[in-house]
């Protein structure tokens, strides 16, 4: 199933100030983490080791968070206020490249942590590529 | 890109109570649904004809809610819980379909609302498809 | 500091189809219980026994993104229906009363599961009293 | 209802790396905030000069968004990561700031816009009362 989210872009009437190639990346990668990181976390809860992975838990959980809410402001172009994004996405990247390490830390032991750390280290990436072309 | 969802799933260390494909299928229907609603309330915030669109933007923002909370619920499994699933997806598909019915009926108009009627449309029958093996 | 929830609805511009002080009262308990539930998840991540209460996260994750969600979806009164209302007070009651339970079973050896038992519970009432004025 | 966040803070069975009181006083602010934003969206979208007040709904949907993510990020305290800590509260305070702007440009015409700008305002300044102590 492909993503709507380009298709929906595509349908906003009023003009967007940003690349929609890029901003559509970024929105697919933001909720693809999200969804990987809420998964990994209580993944991690389920393991007999998961007093060891009590920080993973707790980044995954923040990672989702932010990720969902910068989809959100993203996917948002009314009255576009550049510093919002631009803050959002600067928040964004941080916690995701803190989850990406975490979870890289544990890629070795657990193929949770390894595939969401690929999807946050893709969406540290989409965030960033979006927020060269704002600043 | 293709989702994680079902990846995610794999990894899960502990049994899973739900039938995978169905639960993969109803997830990525849920963050594709969460994510078209998000940006149709947002379409029509930008419509000339805003104040003829403002039942469907705030059933846009319901849905929204509604479905990004149902995948994070369907995405734990452990200490699971039937009740709290089942209430949750019967509230999810009533939700969408009540978003499908209204933009439905601003398809003709609003290519935003045409496609986001197809993702709530898509979204109601993967929550009643999952429901179906839970109750 | 009193919350905002009263005051806001009282200044909605056309009429809400809902009792105001029972609707006040329960978006109140909703957020309560949500912030209640977010912390009792994180502090029982932090206890030395997390492995026995990995259930009791699990639950407080899920009722923490059910009760903002419901607080969301009753703080909006443009094109109500009541139907979406319903069925999302009656999941959200029967999320409360899992992770009530659940807290309460562990409420003599972790004050945050007592505290948040009881937020659960009254979160619980407040949700049933309004569904009584719906229904 | 006194809120939970401070007697549910005093439970925390760890060492916490902030100032408990500015902290609880900022998660309440953010709480108060996203509640007061939420409702001012659904006001503006009920006002028959709706067409006037897109921006304001706009903001206001994204404030919402940040201060319920930073509400949770900050009432995490297992494996506590300051640089997301930080990123996140001065993003939000742009938010608040941008937020509170756009309605307090509509507070003599909507009291709704009235009440929620003093909640934006007060919302800033308990991110930047935290974030002083932390960076």
């Amino acid at each position: 199933m492909p993503s709507t989210t380009g298709p929906m872009l595509a349908t906003y009437p009023k003009s967007i100030n940003l690349d929609r190639a890029k901003l559509a990346a970024a929105v697919d990668a933001l909720n693809d983490c999200a969804q990987a990181c809420t998964a990994c976390a209580d993944a991690c809860l389920s393991e007999d080791m998961v007093a060891e992975l009590t920080k993973c838990i707790r980044t995954n959980l923040d990672c989702a968070d932010i990720c969902a809410t910068t989809a959100r402001v993203l996917s948002r172009h009314t009255g576009y206020d550049a510093t919002i994004s631009r803050t959002l996405l600067e928040a964004c990247a941080t916690a995701c490249r803190s989850c990406g390490d975490e979870c890289a830390a544990h890629a070795d032991k657990h193929e949770h942590c390894r595939i969401c750390a690929e999807a946050c280290r893709a969406c540290e990436q989409g965030c960033r590529d979006l927020l060269a072309t704002i600043s």
